[in-house]
C-alpha cells in the first residue's frame, strides 16, 4: 500500500470537485463516493443486514428498512451469499450419500480441506505446502508452540506484546509451563514507551537485539486487537533471524485485512482465524502456516492421524509416516461445516484482486480518519460535540489496517448504547474506547458517513449525562 | 442390558409364532418385526438415502428408489432432519444479526457449546460440569493427556492396546516425546494372546496388577474401532485406580452406541467424537470429559481464553481466572457451525429413553449374528456359498455395541464391490474384514435382512474368482 493521508485528501477533493459538492464531510459525497466505487458490487455477495434486524434498535431514530451500519468486521464478518449455497449442497450430499460423500463430490470431506490452501496461501502470501486449515486459532498456536518452542537453558524465553490477546497470553504461559519452564523467568512481555498506546517497531528490533540471544521464539499479533497496529513483520522476522530465534505471528486481525507475504518474509510460523475478515462465521476455522524450510523436519509436535501422509494414512498400522510441509502439523480430520464458510469466502476473493481492496480499505479508513478528526478530534474547528476523540491506530498506513480504534474523553457505555440504538455495530472496550472497523469487501463510504452521524447524534445526546 | 443371543432367538421365535412366518430367515419376518417395531419412528427423524444415490450403485442389481442398505454409521452416522432446520436459522441469524448473535437468540454463539452440556452428560453418563464439547478428538487427546499425563521418573508409562486406533497410538507417541520422554521405555501396547483377535479383561487387569506402579496412565478405546470389542470400563478403571493410575477413554465407537456411566464409573476423563452414531457430520464436534474430583484443580494445561471464567473473560486483563470442571479444559471459542449439527442430534436423543436404545439395538445386532452364523457361519447347515465368515466381534453381549465384524473366509476387495453395486454401504478393512453396525436409531431388521441377501448375492457373484 502506497496511500497516504495526503492522497485520500487528494482524492476526496478531486471527487468533490467532480460531483459540485463542497463540503468533504456532506453525507451527499459519501453517497457519491459510494456510487462511483468499482467494487461496490462485492458488497451483493454478502447478506448485508438491516437496522432492524438487529437488537435493541429504536425505530423512531433509525429506519429499521434502512442497511445497519456494520462497522464490526474485526469482530465478526457477514456472511458471504456463496456459503448458504454450498452449506445446503453438503447437507443435501450428507443426506444423500452418508459416508461415501468423504471421497465423492466436488468437495469431497475427507480431503476438503486441501481443496482451500492455494488460495488460503494465496491471501496470505504462501505456498500451498505451507499452509493447513484447521482447528481453533488458540488451539493452533498450541500446535505451533509445542512444536517449535523448544526450550534450552541458556535459550528459553518467548518474547511477545505486553497486552498480546488474553488467549494468546495464556495459550503462551501455557506452553511454557508444560515445557516445564516458569513463566516468571521466560514470558516476555514487552510495553509500550511510557504514556505512548502502541509499540514502536524500533524498540522491539532493539529488545531483540539486545537480548535474542536468550529468546527461543518472538510470537507478535501482526495487528493488535486493541490499538490496530499493524506490525513490521518482515523486519521483526528479520531481527529474530539475525539473533537465532524462531518468528512465529498470530494474523487474526491481519488475515483478509492487509497484504501478507509470509513464504517472502521468511516467516517460521504462523496461525490465524477466519472467522473476522475471513468471513467464516463465529468459530470459524483457522488456519496456520509453517515455513517451506521446515517441510520435511520430523520435529516433536502434537500428532494424529490427519499428520500421516494420505497416501499409506489407512493402512493403520500404526506406524507414522509423517506428511510433509504445514500438513505434517494437521490433527483430526476436517469438520466439513466448517470448511464451507471457509469456501464461500474464498469464492468472494477469488472475484477480487487482493492489491484493489487494499487500496480500497485505505481509502475507507482514511475517509473515517478524516471525519472522525473533523469532527471530534482535538483542535479540529468543527467540533460536532464536546467530547472528543483520539484515535489510538497509528496514522501511518503502512502500521494500520481497516480498523481504527478510538479513544474518547468520556467513557463510552452510555454512547455505546446510544449507537446500537441508531443501528450501529462497533466494538467496544470499556473504559473508553470503541473499534471501528469499515471492511473493504462489504462496506462503503455511505455507513462510514452514517456512523459518523450517528456517534454525533449519539455523543449529543450523552453529552448532558457524562 | 440384560440381552443374551439366547432373548434374541426366544424374541424371534415368538414374533415367527405370532407372525405365522414359521422361517426365522425369511425376509418376510424382517418386514413384520420392523413394522411391530415401537422404535421405527425415530427413523423418519432422519434423512435415509436412497440406493440409487450411491456411487457405482448397478440399477440392474438393486432398485434405485428402493432405501439404501446404510449400516456404516461406526463410520459416519447419517443426518438427522433437525440439524437441516436448525442450520438454516443459523445461517438467517447471521445474515440479520452478525456479531450480535454472539450473545442474541435462542442459541447465543457464544454460549452455544453450553447449550449441550447438560445433555451430552446424560448420554456419557455424566454431571455437566463434567463435559465440554470442543475440537477434534485427537486434539482433545492432546489437550487431557498433556493435563493427566505428568510423567516421573518412577511412574512414566501409559498403557494402551497394541492396536489401538492410529490417530490415538500417534498422539500418545507423540505426547510422549513432548514430555520428554522416548516411546520405547513408555508406551506399553498391549497384545491380545496367540492366535486371538481381543483382548481379555482379566489380561488387561492381571497387566495393570502386576505393573501398575509404572504406569502414569491407562487409556484404551471404550469400544475397539477393528474388532468392536466393548472393554470393561468399570472395573478396567477400577484396577487402575488400585495401582495408583489415572485412567483414560477414548469413547469413539462408545459415545451414543452404548450405556456409558463415566462419572459413576469414576473413569477420570475422556474424550470421544460425534460423526458416528452421534450424526453430526464429517468431522464433526468432539466432546471430552474430566471427572468432577478435578474440579478445582488447577493442573497445568494448554490454556485458551475459554478456559478462562465467562463472568471475568472479557475484562481481558490477562490475568487468568480459570475455570471449573470440564469448562477450564476449553481452548477456543465455540465454532457455531459445528455445534448446529450436535444439537439436531440432541434433538433426536432427546425423544427416545436411551435404554430401550440399547435395547433395541441388541436385538438388531442379534438379529444380523444369527443370520450371520446361519448363512455364513463354518459348520452351518445352510451356508448359502463356499465362502464363510467368522464374526471377531465377542459374541457376549456387555463386550459388544451394535457393531459386528465380519473375518471372511476370503479377501473382500471383489465382495465390497459387489455390495456396493447392490446399494450397501459398510465399512471395509483390508484384507478380509467387513465391518457392519446396525444403527439402533435408524437402522431396521429389513435393512439387516437386505445387507444379508445382498451378501448372499455377492459372494455367489465372486466366488468362481476367489
Ligand atoms: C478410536 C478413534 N480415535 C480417533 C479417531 C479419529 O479422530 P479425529 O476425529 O480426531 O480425526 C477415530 C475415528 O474414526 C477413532 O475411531
Ligand atoms: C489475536 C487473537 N488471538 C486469539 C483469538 C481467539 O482465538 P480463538 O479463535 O481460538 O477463540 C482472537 C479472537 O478474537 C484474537 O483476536
Amino acid at each position: 500500500c502506497v496511500c497516504t493521508q495526503d492522497k485520500v485528501l487528494e482524492f476526496l477533493n478531486k471527487m468533490s470537485a467532480e460531483s459540485g459538492i463542497a463540503d468533504l464531510t456532506d453525507p451527499g459525497l459519501a453517497e457519491f463516493l459510494s456510487e462511483s466505487d468499482a467494487l461496490k458490487v462485492i458488497r451483493d455477495k454478502f447478506h448485508y443486514p438491516k437496522a432492524g434486524s438487529f437488537p435493541d434498535v429504536d425505530a423512531s431514530l433509525v429506519d429499521p428498512e434502512s442497511d445497519g451500519i456494520y462497522l464490526c468486521g474485526n469482530s465478526l464478518g457477514l456472511m458471504p451469499k456463496a456459503t448458504e449455497r454450498i452449506m445446503t449442497e453438503q447437507l443435501d450430499k450428507w443426506s444423500k450419500l452418508g459416508v461415501f460423500g468423504h471421497l465423492s463430490g466436488d468437495i469431497p470431506w475427507a480431503h476438503a480441506d486441501e481443496l482451500a490452501v492455494t488460495e488460503v496461501g494465496h491471501l496470505v502470501g504462501a505456498k500451498p505446502e505451507e499452509i493447513a486449515v484447521c482447528n481453533g486459532l488458540t488451539i493452533n498456536i498450541h500446535v505451533l508452540l509445542s512444536a517449535f518452542y523448544k526450550p534450552t537453558e541458556t535459550r528459553h524465553k518467548i518474547l511477545l506484546e505486553s497486552k498480546a490477546f488474553p488467549s494468546d497470553h495464556y495459550a503462551i504461559e501455557s506452553q511454557i509451563r508444560l515445557k516445564g519452564r516458569n513463566v516468571e523467568e521466560s514470558m516476555v512481555c514487552l510495553e509500550p514507551r511510557e504514556s505512548e498506546e502502541t509499540l514502536r517497531t524500533e524498540d522491539i528490533i532493539d529488545y531483540i537485539e539486545k537480548h535474542g540471544d536468550e529468546i527461543a521464539v518472538v510470537f507478535f499479533s501482526g495487528i493488535q486487537y486493541y490499538t490496530g497496529q499493524l506490525f513490521d513483520i518482515k523486519n521483526i522476522t528479520e531481527a529474530g533471524h539475525r539473533k537465532g530465534c524462531l518468528v512465529g505471528w498470530d494474523l487474526a486481525h491481519a488475515y483478509c485485512n492487509v497484504p501478507l507475504h509470509l513464504h517472502w518474509w521468511d516467516v517460521d510460523f504462523a496461525c490465524w482465524c477466519s472467522y473476522k475478515y475471513g468471513c467464516t462465521g463465529a468459530g470459524g476455522i483457522a488456519g496456520l502456516f509453517v515455513h517451506e524450510r521446515f517441510k520435511n523436519d520430523k520435529r516433536d509436535r502434537m500428532l494424529g492421524w490427519w499428520s500421516h501422509k494420505m497416501s499409506s494414512r489407512f493402512v493403520m498400522n500404526n506406524e507414522l509416516d509423517l506428511d510433509e510441509g504445514a500438513a505434517g502439523y494437521r490433527i483430526s480430520n476436517p469438520p466439513i461445516h466448517l470448511i464451507v464458510p471457509l469456501l464461500g469466502s474464498l469464492e468472494v476473493y477469488r472475484s477480487v484482486r487482493l492489491d484493489d481492496l487494499r487500496s480500497r480499505s485505505c481509502y475507507l479508513t482514511g475517509y473515517l480518519e478524516y471525519l472522525v478528526n473533523t469532527f471530534f478530534g482535538v483542535g479540529s474547528d468543527k467540533l460536532a460535540t464536546k467530547i472528543t476523540i483520539s484515535i489510538i491506530t497509528p496514522s501511518d498506513f503502512h502500521q494500520r489496517g481497516c480498523q481504527l480504534s478510538l479513544k474518547f474523553s468520556v467513557p463510552i457505555d452510555l454512547i455505546y448504547k446510544e449507537l446500537v440504538k441508531r443501528g450501529v455495530a462497533v466494538d467496544k472496550r470499556y473504559p473508553n474506547v470503541i473499534r471501528v472497523a469499515p471492511v473493504h469487501l462489504y462496506n462503503n463510504y455511505v455507513d462510514i458517513r452514517r456512523f459518523i452521524q450517528a456517534l454525533i447524534d449519539s455523543c449529543l445526546a450523552v453529552e448532558n449525562n457524562v
